[in-house]
């Protein structure tokens, strides 16, 4: 079944006076619960459409599973059409993922998190990035624009973010918009690990081709988080990252350059390259 | 303590070459716990400062809170300067409120919810805005300007969003800046539940003010709950709203313009007033 990502409502416009009734199309707005093995883990406000990716790629993100481990994805209740059945997503490892405690748990725990001990949280599980041949600036900057051209649902309904990975030669392997910016990053990286393409997921083999992760909009910790885990090298953003986002990335390894506009670019990471000592 | 809300670091900029070092302003992002009576109750990534209002304005729009209820808010651990507890929230009812379960708990207890049942959620514990006079549509498309003449920081980092409620004269009663949306609008819904200027905590007041909420971004379904649940009567937003916010705002009676951008906007919400029928 194919759910539906734009929903048509009836507006009027304003520009001083109240004009006529025009037909106008809004992006769908969902809720989506995550499930591990039967446990809950997590719930999203998402555009419907590529739910199992969404869920494979923020398991991913999260820590919760590892590459390889998924053994099935199903909706919650198949067979039956209740539309709410569609908005629950249960990942299956056959127990191989330890039982998820959901993610306020482990950060309310003790007294508080701040930055720098989010920093440490991924450093803990995720090793700094391995080497690799600086990027073509010159390219990347570039890719916003081949996103942009893939942006159909931004085109109908004007309310949408979207994502996309690229390899090194500029091409681009897949694009996701969601109305949520986290979503379709996660929707990206969930694709390419069933496709079994992700780096991250084959660091074992020493020419593993790396990608770049571009996002539509600024790119915030949570962007380089899943930039990180998903081993990509690159982060193009169209607008600005946070300040966490540029003191992570630079602990990882990642380039990022934000508000890249077809010709120019802010350099934030790696560190190296900012310094001038690459 | 103030905490700083904006951090340096050197960027370099790429326009074909990569150019000198240049000192850049980055916005704050870092993770701040809400605690309720002493339970864990959410984990948001925000911009440090109005902690306080964040944390009201947020236990307010998820409805485990009622106006008057607070009798204090403070940092865990209070007294000491370790960072990372100014990271937590704790908001006191004297044990009025009930135990708060996880938002997590409520939404995947079920198979699953969809978004009509999203909105049946909210209309079993709120009720249709009263009646109001029609909004002046030329003074509600102007607010954006006003508000964009107070993002300080978005000036400063190019990577914050902003809230702010004005009142039917259209001057500003509270604007607030931050790396999420949400939380920009928590902060200013906190801000007036403190000062008891909060519409919804008016009405028994028959000619409580009413007030428009006013969006630098979107509006989702989440902003749409939120402008329901403090009582005002206008949502504002820069860009486009989501089918759900739509459908939502329509079942409150709340009036909804989007891409409102000086002089003109589009009218989606009420349906009267899109209808014509007003």
């Amino acid at each position: 079944m194919v759910r539906s990502r734009s929903f048509s409502v009836f507006t009027r416009r304003f520009d001083g006076g109240i004009g006529g009734r025009d037909p106008d199309e809004l992006v769908v707005e969902e809720p989506m619960t995550i499930r591990l093995d039967d446990h809950p883990v997590a719930s999203t406000m998402r555009t419907p459409g590529h739910d199992f990716e969404l869920a494979a790629g923020f398991l991913l993100a999260e820590g919760v599973i590892e590459p390889g481990w998924i053994t099935g994805i199903r909706y919650c209740g198949t067979g039956s059409a209740v539309e709410s059945e569609f908005n629950v997503v249960s990942v299956e490892t056959g127990g191989r993922a330890p039982t998820p405690t959901p993610r306020l748990g482990s950060i309310s725990a003790s007294c508080g998190l701040c930055g720098s001990e989010a920093i440490e949280g991924l450093t803990e599980r995720l090793r700094v990035l391995p080497a690799y041949e600086p990027w073509d600036l010159e390219l990347l900057v570039a890719l916003p624009d081949q996103l942009r051209a893939a942006q159909t649902l931004f085109d109908a309904t004007g309310a949408v973010h979207a994502a996309a990975a690229f390899d090194r030669s500029g091409r681009l392997l897949v694009a996701r918009e969601d109305i949520g910016r986290h979503n379709a990053v996660d929707k990206v990286t969930g694709r390419l690990l069933l496709d079994g393409k992700l780096p991250s997921a084959t660091t074992a083999v020493a020419s593993a081709p790396d990608l770049a992760l571009v996002v539509s909009g600024r790119a915030s910790f949570e962007m380089v988080q899943k930039a990180w885990v998903g081993g990509y090298t690159a982060l193009v953003a169209v607008s600005a990252p946070s300040a966490l986002a540029v003191t992570t990335a630079r602990r990882a390894g990642l380039t990022v350059v934000g508000f890249a506009r077809g010709a120019t670019a802010t350099i934030y990471s790696p560190a190296e390259l900012v310094d001038g000592r690459r």
